[in-house]
C-alpha cells in the first residue's frame, strides 16, 4: 500500500511548484527551472498568488486553482506556512509534497510539535510528506527534478542506482560524483526530517522499481527498525545490492551525530550485525559508497568469490593478490597446465595468480590477450581483474584492439565480473563501460569492487535466515516479576534450551538428596528472585564432592544470603551436577531500541570481554544464520579445539542460538534481557548445556 | 662514504647513454630524447660504435672514447653485453652505472651468477650499479632522466616528494599520479634486481637529500636489513615522513610476491613491526601511498593529533569525525563558549566538533570564516579539516574570496595542518596548495592525511628506543650445545631478567630440602638439556604441598622420564615455589633471517595463541619502546585489571622486554630463541617473574 502512494509522488506525471518564483536561482525558482530545462514531460503549475505566469508557465494563486490532478506537490514556502500548504494539498487530492523548509524537529522545542502536526495530517489524509528540511528527490529517468540542489541541476546520464540518503548535501555530494563519474542514478531521494516518508519507505520502493540494480543507501539513524528490516529483507529478495552508509562509528561519530540529526541513532553494533544478516555491504567513504555501486550497477554480479588477476607489472599484481585475499577473495592458483602454457609463452612471467604477463607486454601486446583468454577460459574464477597499467591510455589503433579485446571476452563471458584497471581518458572509460566493464584507476578499487560483488553473491545465495516477528497479538506468555534462575530455568528449557539437569532443595537434607540423586560432585546457588549477584554475597559453592559437603554449603549459603541480602525472599538453593570439559560460552538476548530482540554470542572468558569479541544478530533466525554468526567471531577456532581439545559440538550451539532467537521474537513484548552464561558446548555428538540462565521481563 | 658515491650517480652533472639509439622511441633512445628535451644541464654522450651523432648529439664509438668525465652512464644494451660494459664503465672511472636489462636473477640459473659477477665489478671498483632489470630512476630538480619509462616523460611538476621503488611499474605510475595531481617528485628511484644499490640505499640518499621532505618507499623485500634500519632510523631523524607499500600482507599475496620478485620477502609480521617502531606508514593502495604524501608534502606536518574538523553539511562532518576518531585522531570537543559564540549565530548549527555551519552557508557564506577563525583561534587543534561541499568549484569572486581565507588562515597559522576538502577544479586545487593548503575530494582522505601527519609527528617527538646492534667483537658469550631450564635460568638471571627462586635437586632427598627452603607448596619439573616439551612426558607436577608429596613428585617425574625418554641426559629435578596470582604473559626472542633478533610479547592463554595478539619489536630497544609494544596488543586491558583484578606492574614487564631486547642483541649471533612462558606480572610494584626458561643457541 505504502509504496504504491510513493509510487504516485516519485512517478509524477504532474508537479505543482507551491511559492514558485521566477527567478531560476532562487529556492522556489530552481525547481521549475529543472523541470524545465530537463524536458519533464508532464505539466509543471507554478503557485504565487502574485503572478500571472511564472518562468514562461502560467502560474495559479492556490493548489485548489489548479484545473488537472496533481502527483506531486514541490513545497518551497516558509516553515510557518507549510500547515497551511498540506491541508491545501490533501484537500486538493495531491499524491505527495516534498517539503524544504527547516525549523522543525531539528531545532527542537516548538518545531517538534510543528512537525508533529505535519505528520498528523499526512497520516490522517493519506498524503505523502517528503520531509520538512529535505532537499528533495530527482527521478532521472522521468527528468523529474524535486529538488533546489544544484548537483540535481547536472546533467544526469541514466543509470541504474538508486539513491536515498538522509542528509540532502551527501546525496548532493554523491550526485555530482555519479555525473562526473559517468554512471548514473535512476532516483535520488532525500528524506531530511522523516515526519512521514522515510528511509525504509524510500528503500522498499527502489527495491521493487525496474528502473534501479543497484541500491546506495545513507543513514544516520532509523526511525521504525521493523519497517527497515523489511525493507532491507525485500532489497535482498529481488537481489539488489544495498551498499550503506552509517554514521556514528566511533564515539566521535555518534557525538557528532546525536547533534546532526533528529533520528535515534542506536548503537553502531547493533546496525553492524543488521547489514551483515541482511548482506548490505558498509562502505565507510563516499569514494567507496559511490565507487561499488558504480562497478556493479556498470558491470553486474559475479557468482561467487573466486578471482583471477592478470597484470603488466608484478608488483601491481601482488597489491591486488594482497587486497583481493584481504578482502575474503579466493585468490585460487591457476591449474598447473593453464601455467605450463604460459611459462611456455614467457618463462620468467609469474602464473599462478596473478598472471604477471610482465614487461614483455611492451614487445608483444597480444600476451594480454593470450594471458585473459587462458584465465578465463581455463579456470572457474567469477571474477577477473585486468590490470594495464597506461597502456589504456593509448589513442588509435592500439587502444581500438584493447577496447575490442575486452569487450569480446565480456560478450563471451557474460557471467563473469570483468572489471579493468588503469589509467584511461575519460573516452575509453565510457566505452569500456558501456560494454559491461568497470574501469578503476586505482588497482585494489577494482579488487575491492569484485569482493563487493561476492559478497553479495553470497548475500543473495543462501536463504534469508531471518523471519519477520510474529505478532504474538500482543501477549507474551512470560509470568510477571522477577524471576528466579530455577524459573528461568524452567521457561528456557520449555522453550527448547538445554539446561543442566537441576533440583531446588529448601532444606540442607533436599540439598543431600539431590545430590545424590544427581550425582557427585555438584554445584550449589542460592536460589532468589532479588538476587542477581550470587556469587558476590556469598552465594555459590562448587565441586561439593560429598554429603556433607553438600549439607555444609547449604548452610553457609542460605547463612550468607540472610546476612548479606537480609530482605531478599529466599526460595532455597538450586543444586546441579558439575560438569568437565566443553568450552565456556555466553548467549544472550538484548532488547534493541529500534531493531527489537538480536541474541548475542561470544566464548566465555576476561579476554573476549576486553577484546568485546562477541556476535549480534536480530531475532528470530535459522541454524544457518546461527552458524554465520558463530564464525564471525575472532576466536572462532576455539571451538574447534584446540591444544588438543575436541572440536566442539557446533551444530548443538547453533540451534541452541536459533531456538533463543524464536524464543525472543515470541516474548519480545515483555522480555528484558537473557543471559545464558556459562553456555557450556560439549565435544562433538554431545550437546551443550546452561549452566546458569537469568530471564529478566518487565514487571 | 655509500652515499657519496650515491649522490656523485643521482646527482650526475655528466650523462653518457651506452647503446644509444637515433630513434627516440626505442630504449636506447628514450634517455637521449629525454634529457635534451627535459633540459638537463651537462653534456650528455651517446655511445654507439656505428654512429657519429645521435639525436644531434655527437656520438662515441666507447666509454673509453668520451673526452670528459662520466659521472652516470645508463646502460641500454643486451643483457649478455652489460658485464663487459660495466668494466669499460670502471676503467674510464665513472660514477655509476643505470642497467636496464633483464635476464639476471629474476629469471634464475645462470642469470644469477651472471649478476653476481656484476656485483663482483661494483664491489671491486667502487662502481655503483643501479639494476640490472630496472627502469632507472629521475632527478627532477636536475632534469635528469635516467630512465626509458613513458611515465618519466611527462612533466613532472617540481615537488618535494622522493620515491623508491623496487617495481619500475609502480614507480612509473606514481609518477604518472604525481604528475596527473600536480604535487611532483624530487627523485624516482627504482631499484631493480639491487645487484648493488638496493632499497636502503636510496633510502639514506633521499633522508640526506635537502630537496626531499617526504619519502615515498614501494618495497617488495630487503636483503640488507641492518641497512634498511638504518635508513629508516636515518629518515626519522631527520623528521622525512616514509610513507611505504610493503606487499605480501595475506597468504595470496606473499605467494604472488615470491614468484615475482628474487628478493628476501620476509615475514610480514615482521615487516609490520619494524615499520611501527622506526615510524613509517604503511599504506594498502597506490592511491593512499601517493596521496598521503601529496598532503604532508604540500601542507607540513601538523604538531600532535588534536583535529578540528568545519563542515557545510551535517553528514559529512560525521563522516570526517568516523574516520578521523577510528584512525586515532582526537576529536576533542571545542571550548564550550566557542561553542556559544557560534551557536548564538547558527542556533541549530553542529557546535562540539564537527563544528557544522549548516545550509545557512548559503545564504550567509561568511559563516564559514567566522567558523574556522573561531576553530583555529579559540582551539588548540594541531589540524583543521574543512568540509567545503561544492563551494569550492565556484568561480569569479567566490572563489576568489574562499581562497584568500584559506591562505590568510594558513599565513596565520603556519605550525597547523591545514586541509580543504571538496569538489574544486584544478586552477583551485593548483592555487590552494600553493600556499600550503592540501585538497582532497573525499572527505575522510583529508582526515586521512590529518591522522598521517599526527602518526609522524608523534614519531619525531619520541626518542627513536632502538639503537643500532652492537658489535659483540663475533663472540656471543653463550655457552654451545643444548642448554637445560637451569642454565637457560641462570644465563638470563645473569642479564638481569626476574627468575622464579629455583633450586635443582638431584636426590629426592635434595628436593624436600629445597621445596622446604623455598616454602611449600612447590612446582617440580624434570630438568635436561633433551626434553623440551617436559609436560607431555609426565615431567611436571605442580602444588606439592607436602615433602611426602615432593618425595613422590620426586620419583614419579624421574620414572617418567627414563621411562618415555630413555636416550635423555637427565640433571635432576627443578624446584620452585607455586605463584598465585599475576598475570601470565610470554615473552620470547624471534631470530629474523633479514632484521635479526626480534623480541615478541603477548598475553598467556590459547585465545591469545588463536587471535595472534602478540607484538614484536627489533632488538635493542628501550622501555619506552617496550612499553609501546605492550601497549599494542589488543588484550591490553587485562594488564591494567578487569573484574576486579589488581593492575599489573607493567613497569617491570617493559623493563623485562628491554632488557631481553639488549641480552638478544648482544648474543644474536649465537642465539636461536628464548622463550619465557609463562612469565607472570605481579601486581604494581611487585614486579614480574619468569616461571620456565627455554634458551636455544647454535651448537
Amino acid at each position: 500500500m505504502g509504496s504504491d502512494t510513493l509510487r504516485r509522488v516519485f512517478e509524477a506525471g504532474s508537479v505543482a511548484v507551491i511559492g514558485a518564483s521566477g527567478d531560476p536561482t532562487r529556492i522556489g525558482g530552481r525547481p521549475v527551472a529543472m523541470l524545465t530545462a530537463h524536458g519533464f514531460a508532464g505539466p509543471v503549475y507554478p503557485i504565487n498568488p502574485n503572478r500571472d505566469e511564472i518562468q514562461g508557465l502560467p502560474a495559479y494563486a492556490a493548489i485548489g486553482d489548479v484545473p488537472g490532478p496533481v502527483d506531486l506537490a514541490i513545497c518551497a514556502v516558509p516553515g510557518a506556512m507549510v500547515e497551511d500548504v498540506l491541508g491545501q494539498c490533501a484537500a486538493k487530492g495531491v499524491g505527495g509534497v516534498v517539503v524544504f523548509a527547516g525549523g522543525f524537529a531539528e531545532v527542537g522545542g516548538e518545531g517538534v510539535e510543528q512537525q508533529a502536526r505535519l505528520t498528523a495530517i499526512a497520516r490522517e489524509t493519506g498524503l505523502r510528506l517528503i520531509g520538512p528540511n529535505c532537499m528533495g528527490f530527482a527521478n532521472f529517468g522521468r527528468h523529474l527534478t524535486a529538488s533546489f540542489h544544484p548537483a540535481f541541476a547536472l546533467q544526469m546520464p541514466a543509470g541504474r542506482i538508486g539513491l536515498v540518503s538522509q542528509s540532502g548535501a551527501f546525496g548532493g555530494l554523491s550526485s555530482m560524483m555519479a555525473v562526473e563519474r559517468g554512471v548514473g542514478f535512476s532516483h535520488a531521494l532525500t528524506t531530511g526530517n522523516e515526519a512521514d516518508v522515510d528511509a525504509a519507505d524510500c528503500l522498499a520502493f527502489l527495491a521493487e522499481d525496474p528502473a534501479t540494480d543497484v541500491i546506495l543507501l545513507y543513514l544516520e539513524g532509523v526511525r521504525d527498525g521493523a519497517a527497515m528490516l523489511d525493507a532491507l529483507a525485500l532489497a535482498r529478495a529481488n537481489r539488489k545490492p544495498v551498499v550503506v552508509v552509517k554514521l556514528g562509528r566511533t564515539e566521535a561519530g555518534a557525538r557528532a551525530a546525536q547533534s546532526h540529526t533528529s533520528a535515534l541513532a542506536g548503537t553502531d553494533r547493533v546496525f553492524e550485525a543488521v547489514f551483515r544478516q541482511f548482506g548490505a555491504y558498509r562502505a565507510n567513504s563516499i569514494e567507496e559508497f559511490y565507487g561499488i555501486a558504480a562497478a556493479l550497477a556498470v558491470g553486474g554480479l559475479p557468482k561467487g568469490n573466486r578471482a583471477g588477476l592478470v597484470t603488466v607489472s608484478g608488483g601491481v599484481g601482488v597489491l591486488m593478490a594482497d587486497d583481493a585475499a584481504a578482502r575474503g577473495l579466493d585468490v585460487a592458483t591457476l591449474p598447473e597446465a593453464t601455467q605450463r602454457k604460459f611459462k611456455d609463452i614467457v618463462p620468467y612471467a609469474g602464473v599462478n595468480n596473478p598472471l604477471d604477463v610482465t614487461g614483455q607486454i611492451l614487445n608483444q601486446p597480444e600476451l594480454l590477450d593470450t594471458a585473459l583468454r587462458l584465465v578465463l577460459d581455463e579456470a572457474d574464477y567469477d571474477a577477473i581483474v585486468g590490470f594495464q597499467g597506461a597502456a589504456l591510455a593509448a589513442t588509435g589503433a592500439d587502444a581500438d584492439r584493447n577496447l575490442a579485446l575486452w569487450s569480446d571476452l565480456k560478450r563471451d563471458h557474460p557471467g563473469k565480473f570483468l572489471c579493468v584497471a588503469g589509467m584511461a581518458p575519460p573516452a575509453v572509460q565510457e566505452r569500456l563501460e558501456a560494454a559491461g566493464l568497470p574501469l578503476c584507476v586505482e588497482p585494489t578499487h577494482a579488487t575491492r569492487a569484485a569482493a563487493a560483488g561476492a559478497h553479495f553473491a553470497d548475500a543473495f545465495a543462501r536463504p534469508p535466515g531471518w523471519t519477520r516477528r510474529p505478532s504474538t497479538g500482543g501477549a507474551s506468555t512470560l509470568p510477571s516479576g522477577p524471576l528466579t534462575e530455577v524459573q528461568a530455568m524452567r521457561i528456557l528449557g520449555a522453550a527448547g534450551l538445554p539446561m543442566t539437569p537441576h533440583r531446588l532443595a529448601v532444606t540442607a537434607d533436599e540439598a543431600v538428596a539431590a545430590a545424590e540423586a544427581l550425582g557427585l560432585p555438584v554445584a550449589m546457588k542460592i536460589v532468589s528472585p532479588d538476587i542477581l549477584h550470587k556469587t558476590e554475597i556469598g552465594g555459590v559453592r562448587l565441586n561439593l564432592a560429598s554429603a556433607d559437603a553438600v549439607r555444609g554449603a547449604f548452610a553457609a549459603i542460605t547463612d550468607a544470603a540472610r546476612n548479606r541480602a537480609p530482605r531478599a525472599a529466599i526460595s532455597g538453593c538450586l543444586v546441579a551436577p558439575m560438569l568437565t570439559g566443553g568450552v565456556e560460552t555466553i548467549l544472550g538476548i538484548h532488547m534493541d531500541p529500534v531493531f527489537g530482540p538480536l541474541v548475542m554470542f561470544g566464548l566465555g572468558g576476561v579476554l573476549v570481554e576486553v577484546l568485546e569479541d562477541v556476535s549480534f544478530r536480530v531475532a528470530p533466525f535459522d541454524d544457518g544464520e546461527a552458524h554465520r554468526m558463530i564464525d564471525e567471531i575472532k576466536g572462532r577456532a576455539v571451538l574447534d579445539g584446540v591444544r588438543g581439545a575436541p572440536a566442539a559440538d557446533i551444530d548443538a550451539l547453533a540451534a541452541a542460538l536459533a531456538t533463543l532467537s524464536r524464543f525472543a521474537a515470541t516474548q519480545a513484548d515483555r522480555l528484558l534481557s537473557v543471559d545464558l552464561n556459562p553456555f557450556v558446548v560439549l565435544p562433538r555428538g554431545e550437546g551443550a548445556v546452561a549452566l546458569d540462565a537469568v530471564l529478566e521481563v518487565r514487571t
